[in-house]
């Protein structure tokens, strides 16, 4: 099993759903149940089982006839495609009651992620101690991503800075931004990012209530 | 123009696009940009123009030949067809860092939404007061949804707890829930449930970063 890499021609929303996979998996080893198969799976996550063994079969024969997947090594392959059986470091810009609570948040660890620093515009929250963390100064966050080689980023600030700080991130290194700030990234091609707007996922329900 | 509604075939992704239009319409407001164009958008937002006619087709004519769409008219048509001209009471389920972050952010008001209630089944927070609310218990969640009419809750409790509190809000008449807890939610066929899990974001990204 190699990690195939980008380039590979696997269609990204093929890898997006590799991480609803995998939560359903961990969620399965914390049932200590032994092995499922794309059905069980399926059901599960609302996704027919012929997307899941299509998906997995991008990537090798994971599943055997009659006994379906074991959980265990289904996962640790998972984990290991998505390159999240290791420990990223993470940097926060921003830090709200949003990047606090991200922060905050125990989440990561188990997943792959550690967040290292924080970094706020504000020279009043500069120096505030978050966990185990200081909030460094914007001026420092060029040095301090590329001494920690910090590829992930969370940006929470708002709508109005982030682009500047999208783009100070991508010039020390940061390959992959996840961004809470309610507007869309340039970025050169190379650079992923995702977002996160919990409106846009309200407005999109909206639509189906009653009045 | 009138709302289409449920049942009228628009394929749910239409639906799941049409708040980013609106984020970028209101974003162009912003900057007094009085007509816009599907190659405009479409190149704010990374969508094809053609796609971009075609989810707006759906709906009626909102463009001239030649003029292009009036930034302010399509707003209103949009924020009228996802039921968004108008404020929604929303409660939030689960005050850690998190629903904290949540009760306290000032963008749901002015794109529709309001936090009316606040939940936690930590005795230790009930009577909390966060912004203007005070933290109610468990007890009280279904009494109080009823009486505020609530039909848009944000959850943001643990992932063992998840189903449990949204089964309570369904009970109590809400359609449509916004899930930060990871895990998946059974809910009915004409309950709503959209997710947002920052590490399935961020595991997608991994995969194309070099180790």
């Amino acid at each position: 099993m190699v990690n195939e890499g980008p380039g590979s021609g696997i269609p990204d929303i093929v890898i997006g759903r590799l991480p609803i996979y995998l939560r359903a998996l961990n969620r399965m080893l914390q049932e200590d149940k032994e092995y499922t198969s794309s059905h069980d799976l399926g059901q599960r996550l609302g996704i027919s089982s012929a997307q899941i063994r299509k998906d997995l079969s991008h990537f090798g024969e994971f599943g055997k006839q009659g006994t379906g997947y074991n959980v265990s090594y289904l996962y640790e392959q998972i984990r290991h495609i998505l390159q999240v059986d290791r420990q990223w470091p993470m940097a926060v810009v921003g830090v709200g009651d949003l990047g606090r609570a991200i922060a905050n948040y125990r989440g990561f660890v188990p997943r792959g992620f550690r967040v290292v620093s924080l970094f706020d515009a504000d020279p009043a929250k500069v120096g505030d101690r978050i966990g185990d963390l200081t909030v460094l100064s914007f001026e420092v966050m060029t040095t301090e991503i590329k001494r920690q080689g910090v590829q992930v980023a969370m940006v929470a600030v708002p709508a109005e800075a982030a682009q500047q700080v999208a783009d100070q991130l991508v010039e020390a290194g940061v390959r992959a931004i996840l961004n809470y700030a309610p507007i869309m990234l340039a970025v050169p091609e190379d650079v992923h990012v995702q977002y996160i707007d919990p409106v846009i996922h309200l407005q999109r329900m909206t639509y189906y209530l009653k009045p």
